[in-house]
């Protein structure tokens, strides 16, 4: 290890448009949140000891290393810029390891140490050893509610450790611009720089990996917002970075009503197959929506420099009201709304704001565009009647926040 | 004149699917009610005067028979099969006559009038003579509703006068079947027959060519649903006439909310140019309904005579009601719904009923499914609610019923 310890962050990310419908090939466009997960990688103070504090979930795995190290026979060795396939039998030796550590069953712990399990002994390795290590993870994330908080787990994990061997390069110190983005914890007028594009591309991979160990057969999505942040479209397994994602800030508010994603998606195939021709014609409309919200995105962004009047912007983020409005009416059509989301639409839309759901539905989350300008007592309103009349989670966000971000990093010598 | 007295009727008519998207080139069906418009036609007691009677409108207009043959000069001689395009000339005198007539300016009394006198004058000529006749008309149709009145009204005076003339030869008196429409004045158990094509055809026309001079640019929908009643495709000015519209009634509520075809018309004209490929393709998804509402029609049709379990009858009624649902969320994605149509569509949804509205919609009238089968006493329950406590018009009738027949001919020499 060439760091002592390191902190990277990365952020979760919404469905702006296109769930449901992407499913048939259709496109989607998803957008980074300021919600971010954070790592914190230093060395233990055991140094036979690797432990993995898992903040939000309240545990804390603690392993020999030792009993890790066991696990590097199946772990392949691999050039800087590979990534490692997990073998069967290194997947297994990893389960045999969680399983011996008799963790109680809590939905996500054992996910979450499979994944650092992987991570660490395929990017620590150095020959056959490796580092004693502490992992602290915190996020702002809501987990398990379709808003990548895995991807930005996994990432924020390998770049810390790539970064921890320097694997990939820490990015440059750099003073502040204006329009830096600032989180609670960048006080300083200097930051890290972004991650140089060909580390970005290792790191978005490895995670890609380990998201496969938790998920089977990930789209993708998760872990390319985790990675470069912004907008980006999503469409046949094809990522395409919108480069012109404009000022937009959401409301984010979890109804914390169960739902399962894969039962939501089953109720739209049974529609689809008893009437396929209207419901293919549905989700080319969606796919419409994506095109048309693009369009509009980089109208606003080629506006930004020019001299136009205000009530030009105020037209277009009316134009993406609209687009929320036409995708949430079609998504009821999918039959994957909720009465509760249905009520949180008509009430935010007394406030003239306009909220679809965003993921799978049926419960679960819903977005409420706050164009710029809007009245933020207003906002502030709504925000506390949501939280105190209807117990629901909500958080203020920017849309299309940076990707994995360094924030601390302490070379090994000065430790 | 060889018959002293005809009755005749003609049905209107409903769009089942596919309103607002027709506008578009897309595909609509249309369906004739049981509510139907009838004329009587006979010789006037006095053998100057000609008399329309406008029942449902409160007018009698009466003319001397000796100004309406003034207008004989700007109508061409035509043989039996043909119809007559209305020279400007000719309108330009009966529009003449009928401003001398000092009608108080009703709506829908000129242009009656004007219907009349162009068929009138077209069709009862005998060399340069035109007989003394009484039109009474009346209609259970509530009129500039959307349902058809205007064709209904134009279909039976056609198939009045061509009959009075035999032009059109009258059909012949038969015993009832046992599936015999029956309406309130065919208490005998014979009636007449239908009215052979050719001469359907020739009536549709002459109706056609009426409705121009009251619409301008009609589509041919109602016409022809008025002459040969049952269902119809109608795309790109098209018109293919469905075999198979399967026992079906309906609840047609008229609201009474005032609304304006053309503003509704011209509020999805906006949305459309604001997002052609979103709506575009939600235009083709109405297409979609309208084939699959098509093909459910034929399965039920060919289901009739075999032996299959009643459980399959109902799922298919099941399809038809879905597809009832997905249309009306459509529209009302087009903006032209309407809160009490919404809270209408509700109501009935506790009915275990759907509904859509039909026609252009923003008020006007709605129709609900009543599938074969549906308890009497819950619909009488919901007839009763919907017109005492909302005042609304409401009528249980047939889908699909007859178009144009004869209700009674007299011979001159027998009169």
């Amino acid at each position: 290890m060439k760091l002592s310890r390191v902190v990277v962050s990365a952020p979760g990310k919404i469905i702006l448009h296109g769930e449901h419908a992407v499913v048939y090939g259709k496109a989607a466009i998803a957008v980074s949140i300021g919600l971010r997960t954070t790592v914190v990688l230093q060395r233990h103070k055991n140094e036979s000891k690797v432990s993995l504090l898992l903040k939000d979930l309240d545990y804390i795995l603690t392993w020999d290393l030792t009993d890790i190290q066991k696990i590097l026979v199946a772990v392949p060795q691999v050039s800087r810029t590979d990534t490692v396939l997990p073998s069967d039998e290194m997947l297994s030796l990893i389960d045999k390891l969680i399983d011996s550590s008799k963790f109680v069953e809590v939905e996500g712990v054992k996910d979450a140490a499979r994944v650092f399990l992987f991570l660490m002994t395929s990017t620590l390795r150095d020959r056959d050893r490796l580092p004693a290590i502490e992992v602290e993870v915190k996020t702002a994330l809501p987990l398990g509610a379709g808003l990548g908080s895995s991807a930005a787990y996994s990432i924020s994990l390998a770049a810390a450790m790539l970064l921890s061997m320097q694997t990939i390069p820490l990015p440059k110190y750099v003073k502040k611009t204006p329009e830096s983005e600032t989180t609670a914890k960048d006080t300083d007028s200097y930051q890290y720089d972004d991650i140089e594009t060909e580390s970005l591309r290792l790191v978005c991979q490895w995670a890609f990996e380990a998201e496969k160990i938790m998920h089977g057969q990930p789209s993708g999505i998760d872990n390319s917002i985790a990675t470069y942040g912004g907008a980006l479209l999503f469409q046949n397994g094809e990522i395409t970075h919108l480069e012109s994602m404009p000022l937009l800030s959401i409301l984010l508010i979890d109804t914390q009503i169960p739902r399962s994603t894969r039962v939501m998606v089953a109720g739209v195939r049974d529609r689809y197959i008893e009437f396929p021709t209207v419901y293919m014609s549905l989700f080319e409309a969606v796919d419409g929506i994506c095109h048309e919200c693009i369009k509009i995105f980089s109208k606003i962004h080629n506006l930004k420099n020019e001299d136009v009047p205000k009530s030009e912007f105020v037209r277009y983020y009316q134009r993406l009201e609209s687009l929320v409005d036409v995708n949430q009416q079609l998504l009821s059509l999918f039959g994957v709304s909720h009465p509760s989301l249905d009520s949180l639409c008509h009430m935010t839309s007394k406030y003239g704001l306009h909220t679809k759901l965003t993921g799978a539905g049926g419960g679960g989350c819903a977005i409420t565009l706050i164009p710029p300008g809007t009245d933020k007592d207003k906002v502030a309103e709504l925000m506390n009647k949501l939280q105190k009349e209807f117990k629901y989670k909500v958080w203020q966000t920017p849309l299309g926040s940076r990707g994995v971000i360094v924030h601390e990093a302490i070379p090994v010598d000065r430790s």
